[in-house]
């Protein structure tokens, strides 16, 4: 039986469940946010108070006890995501998780298990799928007006290094950062990641060298049709969020520049002036995580399936760690090396 | 006494009437829309459901008399606005009206002056000034950066004539299209435009000819400080709607080319692809609509003066009759000689 | 008979007669130099020995003279233009003359009359029309791809004003600036224009206008096809000569930008910043010089008409002369009104 | 005693020698070509006909053999580079030779040790760091606007692969075609490469694979101050000759984009369209051309050191088998690894 109306829990309501929370609230008709759980509850209560959500709490069982509630979000820290997708899927919700739905493969393939033995829908966290731009470039790709695809190359760089509190616990650069790169290469090229070659220098902070972290890197990629791919990270643009990306083919090229903050240009004596890319992700990826949860909310309206999938959320941590061996031993590594558990 | 919630009531739940109440119930905090009416009540009904607005009404005069109801929108038809004006600020409610306040000069000094004696507040929509590069053009002209300003262009060109019903009744290109321009030429120029010659044009469909009116227009302005400006004007860019802006002064030059759909560039055997202009108003100056009705309600809120003003929208229909005057006369004219009344 | 090798008189060594003189030697293979003459003797000679020019004379007469000399370069002050012309094609020389022919219209009809008397060819140095993207925009206007034309735009900036000298006796802006802007409207629209409107103002500079002359120019154009056009000049734009184009019509709008210096973009804490227009004409219009002289060489090698003639230089001048009326009276001059002579 | 006059004679008379003789006929003052000398007579004839050259030969020692000459250049086939320049050294000639001196490490050491011995000067044919877009890349990473390097980027794409004949000789793509990147990468980041990984496919075309080379590679760059490089490469991007920079550092970036045929856009009701990249090395690197050889021509006359020596020369072959290694084991290469010679 199709569902016309979505009732969603929120579990999380930081940085990333508020945006979530305004675009469910405010630009999705097809659902209706019935609850919002976080451990500290005020800041529940606050996303609950701004966006009219009817039920607090701070313990997420709540939410999963919910009849009426089909479908999750969940927006928590990444070391909770793979148990809570786990006890959604047994209480029989529907799931959008944040990206890494887990560092440990192991855990990822539990979560997936349960996912699986379920049938619930699950949809991971890349929202950079959902750029317009991006968009448009995975259309040129997929539709053949760039011909076979050749050489794919994608600029991803930060405007300023995380807090290190956060960096320690973060994975590395490649499982928090360049994750969204890994499932960016593999969704505009349409063929997977067979070979991985890092390379990586602290250029930035001493301190991310210190922590046993990267700041910079240099990433080729082969693919499983031949192409040949690379992406270059920074975590310290200092103009501002760069997200650019580029395929190269056989009948031409497709290339997404940044989006910036206006379409201003000031000439005077010294030279032409234009405006900063986009400041960062809230900023730059704006209207793609309201159509990310569109897609998301619609996938479980129309009992379709989600356009990012678990197995996506999976194969991106597992190139991060083809990434992660490569710098270690500075070698190419193939993807399925370390994909034998 | 400060008012720390302004309520609104949306008169005419028309497309742009839509626009506002989305702004205000999605991004307005300070605002909460009380109620909402139209003539054809299904469409109130339908904004009423569509964003949660408790009372729905046939006759405007509802909203005038509900006594807790601070500030109106008048989103109605273009021949209701002065006599709405009249009521709301007899009814001693502040109000946001879209443009033209009348197209009859008698008729907008009575409306302002009924505003005047009642003290309430009066925006009209202009919603172009509050475009983020159109602002940051006069921020730039505003704060000296490009010097003393020299010569003013204005390109803006709709993507489609409007209804030939709509032609008709619409006061002309003049009145209709191109006082959005002459009001943004102010606002950018920080000015006042002294004299107009207009040199207009049927070219886009004779259909407007026989009605009297112009597709196709190349207006120069002469500003109160010696500078000049030009604005051009055609009903059909087939590639979307194109709005330029550029001031040129002795330290440099502003320029605001237009917005995109994507940033992305198809590179092929032939030439380099890009994405067309927005298509229309709704999509280009979706933002600046936002930004426009939170400066109303700040406006109310924090009772201050509105941003524009109901002077601000008598100039622009002044220096549309000048228009006017000069393309049956064809002679450049004083806007002194139409404002006699 | 066709002539193989043009032979060639330069009259005049300054600026421009250099430029003429390095295309001749340099690209185009048809033509030899065989005397330059100048009244400044020690400019001839300089000319000579930088482009093995074996004779050297300080009276163009003597290149009149010369019965192996085909074709002469009109390149001397503006006021010998016309009597040279009349000299040269009483002597059955080609001529190329740099703009103007002559600011009065009688001695320009004079001019023109002993041309056609000789049968001998004339193009004058309008160098513009072979501008690579100007030419472009011609192409797709011409080929019909942007439909029928309906508004034209022309933005000419000088980076800096001439010497005071040089105002006084330069017949003014129009005549000595916008005379390349009007002819660039007759070529770009391949229609006549008919009437003028011309706004000036003194903004630049308090000598110019002292001068009786304007440093700063709208001026509205009406074509005979009924089209429109705008073009706005100003003596000075600080960040460098500034000549863009734009055609807008039924099917869509050609729009040439500036050349810039380099391609290259820095980006920082800032903005983003690039490089500035090509300072001036001798930087700018490199190609099209001697993409014009070679035309000329051409045409005379091929006994074809030049792409530049007598006419177009007239027109050009005419035009100017209703944009002067057209300031002096404040209101539009027909061109007919000025062409009574 | 410094040289006024620099007196060159041209070993070569094909494309490269005609795109040299026409710079320094015609652009370079300082310079007299006094011979030329090409196997294939005829060429060397038909050079000497369009460029006034006195002498004309069929044996390049003819030149090595003329006391007045003072300066060669080699353009001559790349097998006969490296003894020309033994030769030409031994005859006390400074030397202006075409990439690669040779593509035999040894045959490079003894060349390079021969023009020691005689103490003149050598400057190899590193064309692209004259271009004035890259050119102001390297000022503004010399002169620590863009704070540290952190990361290259270089695109480097042919329009359409040479002649299958021409592709078996040329040693690969690494030193054929990469070898420019290779040096425009030490140039632009002022740091010598450590380390180069190369992953490489035959996507273009098989019978260059047949031919036991490469048509499409991703190098990554590792360099001594620790920043991080990568270069693309193919040998065919059918919107033109692809040749773009970006040096990404601790205080912003530095981009070169192409140089396109002309500035103009076309907008339609598809979208907006430009003109293409220049379609290949001699269109888009003619002011390289003439400046490198300015430089070149200068730097006897002066007696300076040439702005690209031998030993810059031989530093890029030597990369460029560490980017051969690097294919045919997969693994980085040290470039130390392939110098021991």
């Amino acid at each position: 039986m199709a569902t016309s109306q979505v009732n969603v829990g929120i579990i999380g309501a930081g940085r990333i469940g508020r945006v979530h929370a305004e675009n469910l609230a405010h630009r999705i008709p097809e659902a209706r946010i019935v609850a919002v759980a976080d451990v500290v509850e005020d800041m529940a209560r606050k996303l609950a108070s701004d966006f009219q959500i009817p039920a607090v709490y701070n313990d997420p069982r709540r939410i999963l006890d919910d009849q009426q509630i089909n479908a999750v979000l969940i927006c928590s820290s990444s070391d909770t995501h793979a148990q809570l997708i786990e006890d959604a899927a047994a209480a029989r919700k529907h799931i959008f998780c944040e990206k890494p739905i887990a560092l440990d493969l192991a855990k990822i393939d539990h979560a997936l298990a349960a996912v699986n033995k379920a049938g619930v829908k699950l949809q991971v966290g890349f929202n950079r799928r959902f750029d317009p731009s991006f968009k448009r470039v995975r259309e040129l790709v997929a539709s053949g007006e760039i011909g076979d695809a050749h050489i794919l190359r994608i600029t991803s760089r930060d405007p300023a290094p995380p807090p290190m509190a956060y960096v320690k616990v973060s994975g590395g650069i490649f499982l928090d950062m360049t994750i969204h790169d890994f499932d960016m290469a593999r969704y505009l090229m349409g063929s997977e990641v067979e070979e991985v070659y890092a390379a990586g220098s602290v250029l930035v902070d001493p301190e991310i060298g210190k922590a046993g972290d990267l700041d910079t890197a240099v990433i080729t990629l082969r693919f499983a049709n031949g192409a040949l791919g690379v992406i270059d990270n920074s975590r310290q643009a200092v103009y501002g969020y760069d997200q650019r990306v580029e395929v190269f083919g056989s009948k031409g090229m497709a290339l997404a520049a940044n989006k910036t903050t206006d379409a201003v240009t000031q000439s005077d004596a010294n030279a032409i002036h234009s405006a900063k890319p986009l400041y960062f992700f809230l900023e730059r990826y704006g209207d793609a995580f309201a159509a990310e949860m569109r897609e998301f909310v619609l996938s479980v309206a129309q009992d379709k399936m989600p356009p990012v999938t678990g197995i996506d959320g999976r194969i991106a941590v597992v190139i991060g760690y083809a990434a992660l061996k490569s710098v270690k031993e500075n070698r190419p590594v193939r993807v399925s090396e370390v994909d034998r558990t």
